[in-house]
C-alpha cells in the first residue's frame, strides 16, 4: 500500500557535482532531466545557486551556479511535472540576484545551513517565497549539535512560515535508533511541517535511513542516482523507486541514464562503500579527512586510515 | 549499552567462496582465519562440508570439502576463543563419514535447508549433536514458502532439540517490515530458542536488517569482510563490529585481511552492489539469472536485464 503524499527529490547533479566540481557533460545533465521527467520524479535538484565571483568559473562547471541560461540550456521551460530546484549556501548568493519566481525555471530553493546559521537560513527561505517560490530550510551536520541549542533552531523553524524541515545525515553516522529519536523530535516540534530526509551512505545505511524516516512520517526524499553523491553518496534513486511502490514513478528511465551516463563515472570518482568513508560515517566525522586519503597514495592504507582518524579524536578530547 | 549474548559467525570464505568456486589461496585463508582470532569473532565458518566424490576437487577448491586434514592446514588444532563452524547442504555429507566431534576441530554444523526439506534437516543437526557438535537450522528462501507450512516448519523446530534457528534473506529481498514480521513469528514459535541472522545485500539492506533483527531478539549474526559472499554479497562484518560496541571485537585485525587480500579480490569478483543483484533483490528472485547476466557480455546492459527479469516473472504467471 503505497503513500500517495510522498515526493522524491533526485540530487544527482547537485550532490554528485561535490566530488568533480560540478564537470559533467550537458548530455549527462539532459540525460538525467530527461530520466527524472520520465520517472516521474518530483523534483530535480540541479545544481548550487550561487551569485558571479563567488566562485571561479573555470574551476567550477556552470552547476555550482545554477544561471537562469545554464539551466535553461538543459530544461527550456521545463513544462513538465518534475520541479526545479536548487540549493543555497548561506552567505553565496546575493538576495537582489535572484528574479521573481516568475521569471525563473527554478521552483524550489533548498536552503543548507548550520546551527548557528539557523536565522540566516530563515530570512533567505522567506526572501525567496516572497518571491514566489517553494523553499526549505536542510539543518546539516545535526549529529554533532548540542540538543539544547538544536532544541531552539526547532522552535524557530516552527515560529517561521517555511513548510518544510529536512532531517539531514550529514556524516553517515545514523541508525534507525537515531532517526527514530530525531523523526520524534522533529515532528513533535514542528506540528502541521513536511519533515524531509536526505541521508549519507557511509555505513551502507542512506537507503534502511530514508525507510526508517518514511515509517516515521517523513514526506520528502533524497536520493540520487546510483548513489553518487559526496564521499560515500546517498541513498540510490533506483532503490527507493522500486521500495514506493507508487505506479507514478518508473524504475527502466532511471535504469538508461545510470548505464548510459552514471555507471561510467565510475571509472573517474570513487563515490560509494569505501572503508576510509566507512570509518569516518563510524565515528562521526566528517567526511573531509576520508576524501582526502582517497585522494591520496594512501587509498588502500584502511588500518593506517583508521589508526590516524582515531589519534584525532583523541587529540580533541 | 551493548549486549552481551551476541555471537558474531564470520563466513567470508564460505560465502565468499560461493563466486570462485572456493579457490582462494591458502595465504588468504589463514589470514582471515588469524584476523577472526584476533577480532574476536565467536565463529568463523570456513566452507561446506560435503563428503569426497560428491564434486570435483578439480573444479573446486578445499572449502567446498573441508577435510579434517584442509582444516587443519589452516586452524592446527585451534586453541583459540574462535570456534570454527561449517554448512552442510542435504545430502553432501555422509553421516559415516562425521567423525565424533572430540576428534575433530569443527565445532558448529549449520544445516542449510528448504522448507521441504525441514525433516532431513533435524535429522542431520540431530545426528551431529549426537556425535558432539553444535547445531544449528538455516531455513532458506523463506520469502518465497507458504505461510501455512513455515508454521508446520517452525513446530517441527520447536518440538526438536536443535537450539539455533536462521532467519535467512536468500534473495535479498527483504525490507525492516518484513524482518519485523518474521522475527516476531520466529520468537513466538520457538520459545527458548537462539534466533541468528544471515542476509544478502543485493537491496543495501544487509546491515540494516541486521541491525533489525538485533532489535528484535536475534543473537547470532553472519557477515563477511567487505561483505563477499555470492552475488550482492552479505552484511559486511566491519560494520558490524562497529555498530555492537562491544569492547571484546576489534576492528584492525579485520581492516589488515580486508586491505591485504579481500579488497584486491574485488579485481576478479564482482560481488557487492550491482544493479542486476539488485533488480532481482527488489523481485524477490533467485541470484542466479543476475549472476548469469553478470558473467555475461551483457553485464552493463541493466535495462535489458531488467525486462528480461520481468518477462520471466510474468511468464510464470
Amino acid at each position: 500500500m503505497y503513500k500517495k503524499d510522498i515526493k522524491v527529490l533526485d540530487c544527482t547533479i547537485r550532490d554528485g557535482g561535490l566530488m568533480n566540481k560540478w564537470q559533467f557533460s550537458t548530455e549527462l545533465v539532459k540525460s538525467v532531466y530527461n530520466s527524472c521527467v520520465e520517472a516521474g520524479v518530483d523534483y530535480m535538484e540541479i545544481g548550487y545557486i550561487a551569485s558571479e565571483g563567488q566562485f571561479s568559473r573555470d574551476e567550477y562547471g556552470p552547476w555550482k551556479f545554477c544561471s537562469e541560461k545554464d539551466l535553461r540550456s538543459v530544461v527550456g521551460d521545463n513544462n513538465t511535472n518534475t520541479k526545479i530546484s536548487v540549493m543555497a549556501d548561506i552567505g553565496r548568493i546575493r538576495f537582489e540576484d535572484i528574479p521573481p519566481a516568475s521569471e525563473s525555471v527554478i521552483d524550489m530553493f533548498r536552503v543548507a545551513c548550520y546551527e548557528h546559521q539557523i536565522h540566516k537560513g530563515i530570512e533567505l527561505a522567506h526572501h525567496v517565497m516572497d518571491k514566489g517560490y517553494e523553499a526549505t530550510i536542510n539543518l546539516m551536520a545535526v549529529s554533532k549539535v548540542n540538543e539544547r541549542r538544536l532544541d531552539e533552531a526547532l522552535q524557530d523553524i516552527a515560529e517561521s512560515r517555511v513548510s518544510t524541515f529536512y532531517l539531514v545525515d550529514s556524516f553517515g553516522s545514523m541508525y534507525s535508533e537515531d532517526i527514530q529519536y530525531l523523526m520524534k523530535k522533529y515532528t513533535e516540534a514542528l506540528p502541521g511541517k513536511i519533515i524531509g530526509f536526505h541521508g549519507h551512505n557511509n555505513q551502507q545505511l542512506a537507503f534502511s535511513n530514508t525507510i526508517e524516516c518514511i515509517i516515521n512520517g517523513a514526506r520528502m526524499l533524497d536520493a540520487t542516482m546510483l548513489g553518487i553523491g559526496r564521499g560515500a553518496g546517498n541513498c540510490p534513486l533506483e532503490l527507493l523507486i522500486q521500495f514506493l511502490k507508487n505506479p507514478k514513478y518508473r524504475l527502466k528511465p532511471i535504469l538508461q541514464s545510470i548505464q548510459d551516463y552514471i555507471k561510467p563515472l565510475q571509472q573517474e570518482i570513487d563515490w560509494g562503500y569505501f572503508l576510509p568513508y566507512m570509518i569516518a560515517g563510524s565515528l562521526n566525522q566528517h567526511p573531509r579527512d576520508a576524501m582526502a586519503w582517497m585522494d591520496s597514495d594512501k587509498k588502500n592504507d584502511l588500518v593506517g586510515f583508521l589508526v590516524d582518524a582515531l589519534e584525532k579524536i583523541e587529540d580533541l578530547e
